[in-house]
């Protein structure tokens, strides 16, 4: 399950995911299937390989429908991409550049779409979610894995703004290793992760790629391809670990995967215990 | 001004400030002046050296009001303590102990009242926000100091559960990191930190007593004049740091001292460097 599909990384991930696994099925969830053309366009081509389910994470119904929708299909899921998020939206939420733009709504809003919407699809989807899937192997686990920022990290905040948007990503991390502390507690076969999918050329970043250092721009093929060799790769061990696709001080293409506790840390994450080639 | 100084920890503030700088003027803020018994009290005493002033986190237009009374009563502020805080509220918020637990609502609410409403606070108060105050010597900054809680903390979290207000307390981390940087950036006098009291005696803390190791539970009295003691010590350079009372090993009382940054690394926070006896 995809959710968040409609454009941007979401979409890409559908359609890496129906392209590199030629028995996979896939759920592809958005708030408006018929606007969804991306979507469309990789139906016609997949046709029963790709479900595309309505979802919007602020109507709880709608994640609810879509977990029913799995279980009378499929019986089961292994492996939930959360990859819906919001940053600017047009006449509505501007990332704010000082703290007297702070605005109520915009940090309500930003909550329930980029923290809250997450965890109460990982709460609907929980009781499905069952080991197997992958490329080639079965892994034995199934994955969980919410897109965050590297920007959400308190440790690495030198530059300050975008609150809504920071602390949305603070939250959703935070409810993400609470989510992997217990199923670990549980001895759950799933593990939960989180994913800085690098900057990416997308209508998220559009209004501010011009900050990005030329050639630094991750195209979502390039983006996606990474983070979905990470996802197959992932182990048990992986349960509560932030990778995070980037470019440390050389255009090799490094992800880090470090314990969320350690991605905390400017000094850890340097120390990098953990770090793991990606390319 | 103390925010949220209706019971517990902000009560024991504006007691202490009251108490201890027989010059200095104190405004309280409370959701019901009528209903702040302790305050009433309080304002038996001191008179007009005390203004309780009526301001609900959920409401703007009252954190609006209540600058619009301190900027014509006095002109500016010195010190600013957000002491408010929700973690369980019969009938309405529960403090999770799984993912199947974890509601939209309770994750909302603690979202508005942790982290959105002492933003907010800040936000109004920042034009008033004045070098000053403290006891014996003048402060070179005024203080905003912020009653997080070490559960907020996401390095620290090996136990999971509390969803929402883990959450809520990363966000207010976050949030406070971002108004620390913007401080910094523009230069002025004014210093934003986050406190965690230990665990306090108060109604707050009451339903979870029984997990609290014996000896190991502070009076608000003792919590609350280690707290004042690390405001009064506050120069700039701690603009964004973290200060933690806690039980280290052994019965001495430790302020940990660290930046925001190291607080969310397990390991630096063992590593401590800016560790600080308190007492
Ligand atoms: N692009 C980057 O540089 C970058 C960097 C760091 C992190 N990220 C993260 O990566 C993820 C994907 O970003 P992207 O670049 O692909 O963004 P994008 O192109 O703007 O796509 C955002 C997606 O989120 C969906 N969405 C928004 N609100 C929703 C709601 N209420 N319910 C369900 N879906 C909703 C959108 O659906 P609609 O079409 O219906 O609006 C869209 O499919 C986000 O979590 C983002 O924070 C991106
Ligand atoms: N006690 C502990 O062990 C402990 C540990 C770690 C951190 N903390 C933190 O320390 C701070 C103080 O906690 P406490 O123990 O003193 O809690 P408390 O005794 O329960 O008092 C909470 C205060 O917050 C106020 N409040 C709640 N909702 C509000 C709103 N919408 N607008 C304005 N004020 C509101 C309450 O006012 P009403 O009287 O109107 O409800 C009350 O004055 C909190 O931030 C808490 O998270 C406490």
């Amino acid at each position: 399950m995809v959710q968040g599909a409609s454009r941007g990384i979401g979409l890409e991930f559908v359609k890496q995911l129906l392209e590199k696994n030629d028995k996979g099925h896939v759920v592809a969830t958005c708030r408006n299937p018929d606007r969804a053309t991306g979507l469309v366009d990789l139906k016609d081509k997949f046709a029963e390989r790709l479900n595309i389910v309505p979802l919007d994470l602020t109507i709880e119904s709608t994640i609810e429908a879509s977990a029913k929708f799995i279980r009378e299909k499929y019986g089961s899921l292994n492996l939930l991409i959360n990859a819906s998020g919001i940053l600017s939206i047009p006449n509505v939420l501007q990332p704010e550049t000082t703290l007297s733009k702070v605005e109520r709504s915009s940090l309500m809003l930003s909550y329930e779409v980029n923290a809250v919407g997450p965890i109460l699809a990982i709460k609907h989807m929980w009781p499905l979610l069952k080991a197997g899937g992958g490329f080639g192997a079965e892994r034995d686990v199934a994955v969980v894995a919410n897109l965050s920022a590297r920007v959400g990290s308190i440790g690495d905040n030198h530059l300050g703004g975008w609150h809504s948007y920071r602390s949305s990503k603070a939250a959703l991390n935070q409810l993400t290793k609470n989510v992997s502390v217990e199923f670990t507690r549980r001895r759950d076969p799933i593990i939960c992760i989180l994913l800085h999918p690098g900057t990416v050329d997308t209508d998220l970043s559009k209004p501010f790629q011009r900050n990005v250092p030329e050639g630094k721009l991750f195209t979502k093929e390039f983006s996606v391809q990474k983070l979905l060799s990470i996802i197959n790769n992932a182990k048990s061990h992986d349960n509560g670990k932030f990778f995070r696709l980037g470019w440390p001080g050389n255009p090799l293409v490094i992800g880090y995967s470090t314990e969320l506790k350690s991605h905390f840390s400017y000094h850890a994450t340097r120390i990098c215990p953990n770090s793991l080639i990606i390319n």
